[in-house]
C-alpha cells in the first residue's frame, strides 16, 4: 500500500504541471436513498436513474464485492480501470460520487483523459513511475463521471473523424492520421 | 490491501442496516484552479475560501504527502481518522470532493457520525469485524464535509446542553447524563 | 401568537451555543410546476417524486388545510410536530421548499435533531422556555428535508445497533446501553 | 392565529388560478456558518456575502428580534411586509432561506410581485379575503430572494421607461402611460 | 448582420437602466446525453423530460431546421420571437441552455417580460430603434426559461384577475381595468 | 446569416455523430447583479470573481462592443474565436452564460476542443463545409467555460509532457511524437 501511495503523490505532482482540474456537481438527493434500476430493465429513463420501488430495496444494493482482486494489466497500456459507478453499484444513485481502482504494471499508463461529469475535467494521465506494480484509488465527483480517452476519442471513434479534420487539427499528413485510424484502439476503462 | 477491502464490504452491509446515505453537492468551480488560502492568513472570509493569486500557485499546492503513514489508534476507540480536505490541501478548494484515510485496531469503532455537507448524511459508523488491523479508503462528496461525531456532540459540547434536555430526550434521570457530561469525550477526528 | 415569537427568539438563542445551521439545495425546476404523484400510487420513481400530467392539475394540488389546529402535545416530550412537505402538498414537487408546525406544551422539547436535506443540518433542539403554551412555524430549504432524531436513531433503530457499538461510542457499560434500546421512543415527527 | 392560517388558505387557492410558483436554488455552503458583514462595511464584495471572521462570531448574529410587533398598514395597499433576509439577519448568509411577515388590513392587498431568487418565481399576489386584519407569514428559498413589484418596476423606476414602450406594451394610449408614471408608487417591502 | 448587432447594442444599454439581470441554474445531467421525449407522447412526467431509450437516439435528436427563416412581424408589436427549447429540440435535455430568435420590424417592440428559469431574471424589454428591420440571437441559461409576458399576465390572464385587485396595484379606475382586460392580448412568443 | 445559419445546421449533424454534448451549471447568483473586477485589479480572489462595489456599477459594464467585426481567419486553421465572457464583459459575472462568435474561411476549422465547465463538454469540432466564408455564434451555459484544444494540450504543452507517456497513448514512434511537440501549436481561441 505504502507503494500505491507514493506512486500517487508523484504522479499527481507530474499532472500538476500539464493540467489542472475542474469539475461539476450532481444534483442533489431528494430523498434518504434512491436504488438506481439497471438500464437493460428499465423501461423509462430519467436524468440519471429511475429508482426501485424503495420497499424491495436490500443491503445488497448498497454492496458491491470484488475491489480486492487485481485487475489484468496484460496489456499495450500496462494498466486497468476497474470503476465503481451508478452502473454497477446501484446504492450509488442520486449520492454524486463514486470511485475507481487503478492497477498498474511496471511503466503502466493510464493515458490521457477527461472526465465530462467528474473531478479533473482538464486533461490528465498516470504513469507509473516506481520499480514494482501499483494500485491507486480514487474518488470521483459524480455517480457517473464518464471518461474520455483521448487518443482513442479522435483517432478511434465509429464511424471516424474525416481524415481532413485531424490532418489540419495536429498539422501532420493525412497519411499519419490514416495509419493512426487504422490501430487497434484498446481501452483500459 | 486485500483485508482493508474485505472489511470495507463487512462494514457497509452492516451500515445498510441502520442508516441509508444522503449527500449536498458543493457549488460548481468557476475557473480552472481556484487554491485556498489558509485561513489564518486570510484577510477576507466567503463562503468555502479565498483563493491565492493564480500566478504565486505551485505544483505543491496539489501534493500533500504523508497518507502512506498509519495513524495511531492506541486510544478508547482503536481507531483514527487522516483527513485530506481542503483545510490542508489547499488545491481542493472549488472541486466538491475529499478524502480520508481510517486506521483500525482489531475490534476498532469509527463511532456513530455524520456528515453535513458531505456523501452519507444520515447516522452511520464503521466497525473492524475482521481478525487484524484494518485500513479504509473514503471519498466524500465536499471539499469540507464537516463531521459530527453524535457522542460527543450530544454529551461533551461546550458549553453543555442543559441536562434537562438530555434527560428528556434520552428518558433517562439526569444523574445518568450528568455522568455522561464529565467523562473524557476524545475524538477519533 | 407573540407568545410563540418570543418563545422562538429564546429557544434559537440557545441553539447558537450548541450547533450551528447547515443546508443543501434542491435541484431547481425544469417547467412552472410539477404536481408530485403519491408514491403509494406510482409506478416509477425518480430522484424527488414524478409529476401528475400537467393538464390533470388542479387548484386543489396546491392546498393544504388544518395547519391551524393545535397538535396533541400529550406526549412525553410535551411537543409536536406537523410538517407540511412534498409527501402531503404534491404542488411543493421541485420547490425547494417545506415547513412545519410545532406545538409545545409548558417545558415541551422538539428533542436533539438533524435534517439531512434542509436547514439546520447540525443537531439542534428547540424548547420552550416561557410560562405557557407556545407555536413555532419554522421553514426548510428543501421538500423533503427529513428528520433524524439522534436518540431514537441511536437507540431505537430496527433491526438495532450491536450494544458493543453503542457501549464503545458512548463510553457507557453494556447494561446502560441495554436498558436505552429496550425503552419505547416515541417520535413527535 | 386561526385567522392568519384561514387566510393563507383562501389566497393560496386564488393564488393557483393565476399563477404557478417556480424556484431557484442558491449555492451550498461549504462550511458550518458564513455570518454576513454588511454591506455598508465590506471593503470586498462577492456573489452573496463575504464573512465575518469566524473567531468574531455571537449568537447575536442568529439573533432577530421584532418579528412579533404589528407592522403599520395604514397605506394605500392596506398591507406591509417585514422581511427577515440576509440583510437583516447576517447569520442566514449561504443558508438558501429567508422569511417574511405580512400584515393586512382589511381588503389589504400584496399587490402583483415576483420574486426573482426565490419561490413563487411567477407573478402572485395575495389579498386579504377574511373580515379582520390578518397576519401571513411565508418562508422563501433563497438568503435573498428579491421582490419586484409589477406596477411599480413598470411604471415607477427611475429613470422612466419610454412611454412610447409602454403604450404599445400595455396597449393603451400614451396618456393613460403618462399619468401612471406620474403616479406616487409607494412599495409595501 | 452588422445591423443586429448595432441594434442589440443599444438596446442593451437601454435595458441597463431599467433592471439588471439574474438567472437560475438547471441541475447538471448525469450522462452524457438524455434526449427528450415529447410531452404528448409521455406516459411518465419527471421534473423536466423523460428521455428517449438511449439505444434509439438519432443524429436528427439534436438537429432543428428553420432559424434562418424570418419570422412574421406583421403584428401590433412589430416583432415575433421563435424560440429553440427542449420542447422543439429535444437533444437540449439536462443541457441547461436555450436559444432564441427575435425579428423586429422598425420600432418593433419585444415588450417587458420576465424569463423565470433563466438569464435576464428581471423585468427587461427589447425596442428596435435602428431604422431598418433588425434581428437579435439570444442565449438563455435553462433548457425551458419561460417566458412571462408581463401586460399579458396581469390583463389577460384566464380566468381574470380580479379588477379589485388590479385596480388597487395600479391605483387606476376599475373602468381602466375593465377595458384592459377586454382588449386582445396577443403574445409575440 | 442565412449561411450562417445552413452552416450551423450541416456542422451540428457532423458533431452529433462523434460526440454528444454535456455540461455544468454555475452556482446560483445571490443579488440582482455582481458586476466583475478584472483580475488584474483584483486584491482577493475568489471562485469566479468578486464584484464591484453596487454603488459605482454603470450600464457601461454590462456593454461590450464590437461583435460585429469580422475575425482575422488568415491562419493554419482559417478560423478565429471571438469569446463574450466575464473575462471581458464584467456584467455577466453570476449570470451562468456567456457567447463566442466563430469566423470561418472557406474550409476553416475550430479543431476538436472541450470545455470544462460549458456545454459540449465532450470532445466535437466544426467545419465549414460550405463555398463561402461562414459565422456562427455559439451560447455556452458558464460564465467562464473555458476552452481546450485536444491537439495543444496535448503536443504543445509548457512544460512538454514527457514523450514515453505520448508515444505510448498514442501508439506511435516517439520520433512521431517529438516532431509534433516541435510544430508552432498556434491556438485560434
Amino acid at each position: 500500500m505504502a507503494l500505491a501511495l507514493k506512486f500517487l503523490v508523484i504522479t499527481i505532482a507530474i499532472l500538476a504541471l500539464t493540467s489542472s482540474p475542474s469539475t461539476a456537481s450532481d444534483p442533489s438527493p431528494l430523498q434518504d436513498f434512491c436504488v438506481a434500476v439497471n438500464d437493460s430493465k428499465a423501461t423509462v429513463f430519467v436524468n440519471g436513474k429511475v429508482c426501485k420501488d424503495p420497499k424491495l430495496v436490500t443491503a445488497d444494493d448498497f454492496f458491491r464485492p470484488g475491489l480486492n482482486k487485481p485487475g489484468n494489466t496484460s496489456n499495450q497500456l500496462g494498466s486497468i480501470v476497474t470503476a465503481v459507478n451508478v452502473n454497477n453499484l446501484p446504492g450509488l444513485n442520486t449520492l454524486g460520487i463514486s470511485l475507481a481502482r487503478i492497477d498498474f504494471a511496471r511503466r503502466g499508463l493510464n493515458p490521457p483523459h477527461t472526465h465530462p461529469r467528474g473531478t479533473e475535467g482538464l486533461i490528465h494521465f498516470q504513469l507509473n513511475v516506481g520499480k514494482t506494480n501499483a494500485i491507486a484509488f480514487t474518488g470521483l465527483s459524480s455517480q457517473n463521471a464518464g471518461v474520455i480517452t483521448i487518443a482513442n476519442a479522435v483517432f478511434g471513434s465509429d464511424p471516424p473523424i474525416n481524415d481532413n479534420v485531424l490532418s489540419k487539427a495536429f498539422q501532420v499528413d493525412k497519411k499519419v492520421i490514416d495509419d493512426l485510424q487504422e490501430e487497434f484502439w484498446w481501452d483500459n476503462n
